[in-house]
């Protein structure tokens, strides 16, 4: 049976490809991404048939690989962060449909994580995750989410926080969160993680809205327990104070 | 100044140590971890001083590194999955207080994460990762947490979902899911993510009890798209019927 490969590389690629990620593209007749992570693997495989995908939508991405793998390769498709988060994983089952095709899935760090280990500590304990893409989630149901996880006290970590086509959202998605949590709740910034041109800020939901927030930044609000200590932000494992909640 | 570094193998360990990881562990003049990672490191680093840290608390083994690190060498603390989720990195941070030593997070893959591509690609959309151990945290909150978490279709992917001291959590945890949630609502149990003894189901909430699920396990409860095809369980990107929540 032909044979397709979900490969998550890890924010920073080639510093978080892990050897289970190496040896499904070792394993591979063609390996299909972006350019610059084909230039990235290029050294690690010198000799393999490797696609730049170009800018096409993720959708025909899949349907180009499932051709390439009727015609009886194995390919790889590599991503950044984990292909199974906000990624290319679930849409390629979705694509490969009946086909007689096997696809598997290499899990890879997720952007959330490594963000998380350039802040400190602040995941730490129950997370929840938030897109702020609007493209194929009705709105309201990702406002809903931002309220139900700040009311429950989840450090929540949002993806795609603005845009140009949404630059207001995160302003909404603040306002939310500063119904249940106090204005001085630390909130860590990273904009490209694991990448050479990594940058970030530890802040405030007071003050988050003038520190750069675009659409390669991660967004992590603490809980009503994080705190700052020496420019790292740190969530505690649990609650020292029993029944604050 | 001294330096720790907090290193995160994911679940797998050797197959999940990314690049940045192994370079991490090798500047470290001593390795301290469990057993069984320390017998699988040995491999790859040889002549390195390394040390079992066996059964003692978490915080005395946050407190004998920093003694380590204060003495001048240079130590990593390996775990699996990632450090910064329910790990030891916020641990490492609170112990290491006013110290003159430097702390750094090595990410690796979450527990969560490596469980989802066993599955398929149940993660995908907006989801929350929630611990049913009360050990630190009021029973009130966790369940608090679950409920919000269902009521705003969240995927929910729960760790530490049973053990013998609390072999019912599991239990009011659906069925809080269940008020929310159709009973066919798929759900996928991963025992032993990324080891030798790996095994999985996929089920449903209304069958889910009946499966194995120890304190090895994670548990990953769908949202109201999720669906199970050919064997894997997929939850798509986005809802395509806009308007559903």
């Amino acid at each position: 049976m032909s044979k397709i490969y979900i490969v998550g590389m890890g924010p920073g690629l080639i510093e978080h490809m892990t050897p289970m990620a190496k040896a499904a593209l070792a394993d591979c007749d063609i390996i299909v991404g972006y350019k610059v992570y084909i230039d990235l693997l290029r050294e690690e495989f010198p000799d393999k048939d490797m696609r730049k995908s170009g800018m096409r939508s993720e959708i025909d991405r899949c349907k180009d690989t499932l051709a390439l793998a009727l015609e009886g390769h194995t390919v790889g498709i590599v991503s950044s962060g984990d292909s199974g988060v906000y990624g290319m994983a679930g849409l390629m089952y979705e694509v490969a449909g009946e086909k007689d095709v096997e696809v598997v899935v290499i899990p890879g760090i997720p952007a959330a994580n490594t963000s998380a280990s350039v802040l400190g500590a602040p995941l730490m304990h129950d997370y929840a995750t938030i897109s702020l893409s609007d493209l194929l989630t009705p709105l309201e149901a990702i406002y809903n989410r931002v309220d139900k996880a700040a009311a429950a006290d989840f450090v929540i970590c949002l993806y795609n926080p603005k845009s140009k086509g949404r630059p207001k959202y995160i302003e909404e998605a603040r306002a939310i969160v500063l119904k249940y949590r106090n204005a001085d709740t630390p909130v860590g910034i990273v904009r490209n993680a694991g990448r050479d041109n990594q940058s970030y800020d530890i802040t405030t939901l007071e003050d988050m809205l003038s520190c750069e927030i675009n659409m390669f930044s991660t967004v992590i609000i603490g809980n009503s327990q994080t705190y700052v200590k020496d420019g790292k932000m740190i969530t505690p494992r649990g609650y020292q104070n029993k029944g604050i909640l």
